[in-house]
């Protein structure tokens, strides 16, 4: 039985075509550019970039025995509309259905992208075997995926997690979501560029431009690690006080910084939580195939 | 079937005799000051009050299946110790062996005092029939706990949820967790006190004084009112964006101030979640029982 994942991001549509009868294993990949095209022409594409893998690969449509798909925004609760997914430009789009009317008589689901990301780590990754445990990426935005009692948590009413959008600094930058001072504004990674960018100069705008400069001794570019890593923990922290998960992933880009990010860290959460318990803080396993992976393992998933 | 309830707090233990039979019915009530006595001593004490208890009911020894008690502090995973309830001067205390040591042979549960709360709101009060659902406290402090899919979250690993410690303006006042600017600090009704007592003078040091001087017409009661609300929609808004819940209900005296607090309140909330959702957001049920009930519903409460 083959599954095809589906990740619609803002810049790009990536699908692999997945084996779920061995440990869904991928067997073809593809991508596409994600324009602002219509949900329908897009459709369409992911229809037309199977079909090619499914040549290259000998598979024929029957093989298809589900389609995964997850988006950058928040679904309705019966996982068959996108409600807002801001940096598509989708709005109350019907995608289940578009999806559908390409893949006729498959199974089709749909699912926040953050969330098909921990799902792929929890069924074959760093949050393998936990009962309770949490991936935070940190990219754009924070993204973030509960696993609670052995399921993916996708809101008490099935709205959703936006973990993101919790007020951490109170009275701060107002965040497009209407609320001031959200979380994801002081702890992602596009917040360690801009401080990069800032204080180090433009070849420094992105977070693995100062992880590198960090690991390579330069000072400055140390100290804003560390300021950054300073806050993280804070959220990190708090996050443990409420969820008390046996583990963290952490997954974007900063996930590969090492010793430099994950020794310093841990200790801090360990001394700032309410426990002073040492919390489990590992990186994510699943980079950019985690959307593709947890769009396929969502394929079934029932929602109990 | 009776239960013992008891509810140990900073000033005194407060103890109920509950009839499992009739809907939790509370047949007698007694209370004793908690004056720092050693956990030996109030145990004691707990005994000789269920002892008058049963004498004033007619009822003997033998009728009370099991024990339940709560602290203001967190449990250990086994729920059989103390681990630090501060305002008691409590820390690893095994009470749960203490207090089966003046009840032998019956069921002993122990648990944190918003965990009781929210469990006797979940089983008899304003969260009965949900099956996600949150009670907030508003007190000296914030106390939270949460009902996950009908059953008590009471942590991933089981250390607890400690709502109040979420960071809540990222570097504000040091709080006695270890963080800065918990939630606790800016939402509880001790902070309404404090402001009631800076801007309006030492009269209006409690939170009721200041809800009261608001209903009568007193502007500069009625801004700081409004001002706690504005910060209270905040903090309940993130609490929507990741747990999503049912329903959320308010607890300590100001769950009493009616429309003058709910209604602005429900709508901030409405108009700050990420999902513009209208959240049901009540008054809790219990207020001086809800312990005492909370630690007798406990009694019998599986861990899974």
């Amino acid at each position: 039985m083959f599954l095809l994942g589906t990740d619609i991001g803002g810049s790009s549509v990536k699908l692999a075509l997945v084996n779920a009868d061995d440990g869904y294993e991928i067997v073809s990949r593809s991508s596409f550019p994600f324009e602002g095209q219509p949900a329908e022409e897009m459709c369409l594409q992911i229809r037309g970039a199977a079909d090619i893998m499914l040549a290259e690969t000998g598979l024929s449509d029957s093989d298809i025995a589900g389609v995964g798909i997850c988006v950058p925004g928040n679904i309705d609760k019966e996982r068959s509309t996108v409600v807002n997914a801001y940096n598509l430009g989708f709005h109350n789009v019907p995608l289940k259905d578009l999806v559908s009317g390409r893949f006729p008589g498959r199974e089709v689901s749909l699912m926040n992208d953050a969330d098909a990301a921990a799902l792929a780590e929890y069924k074959a990754g760093a949050l393998e075997g936990c009962r309770s445990a949490m991936l935070l990426t940190l990219g754009t935005g924070l993204g973030a995926g509960l696993i609670l009692d052995g399921k993916i948590f996708l809101g008490g009413c099935g709205r959703g997690f936006e973990l993101g959008h919790m007020p951490f600094k109170n009275g701060g930058d107002p965040c497009t979501c209407g609320l001031e001072g959200c979380m994801e504004r002081y702890v992602s990674a596009s917040r360690l560029a801009r401080d990069g960018a800032r204080v180090l100069g433009e070849t420094f705008s992105t977070a693995r431009a100062v992880t590198d400069a960090a690991i390579s001794g330069n000072k400055k570019a140390k100290k804003l690690l560390n300021d950054y890593i300073d806050v993280l923990s804070d959220a990190i922290a708090g996050i443990c006080n409420i969820f008390d998960p046996e583990r963290i992933a952490i997954g974007g880009g900063l996930s590969a910084a090492g010793d430099i990010l994950f020794a310093p860290l841990s200790d801090l959460v360990e001394k700032k939580n309410f426990y002073r318990a040492r919390y489990d803080i590992v990186p994510a396993r699943f980079l950019n195939d985690a959307g593709v992976l947890g769009a396929a393992f969502s394929v079934g998933l029932t929602k109990d």
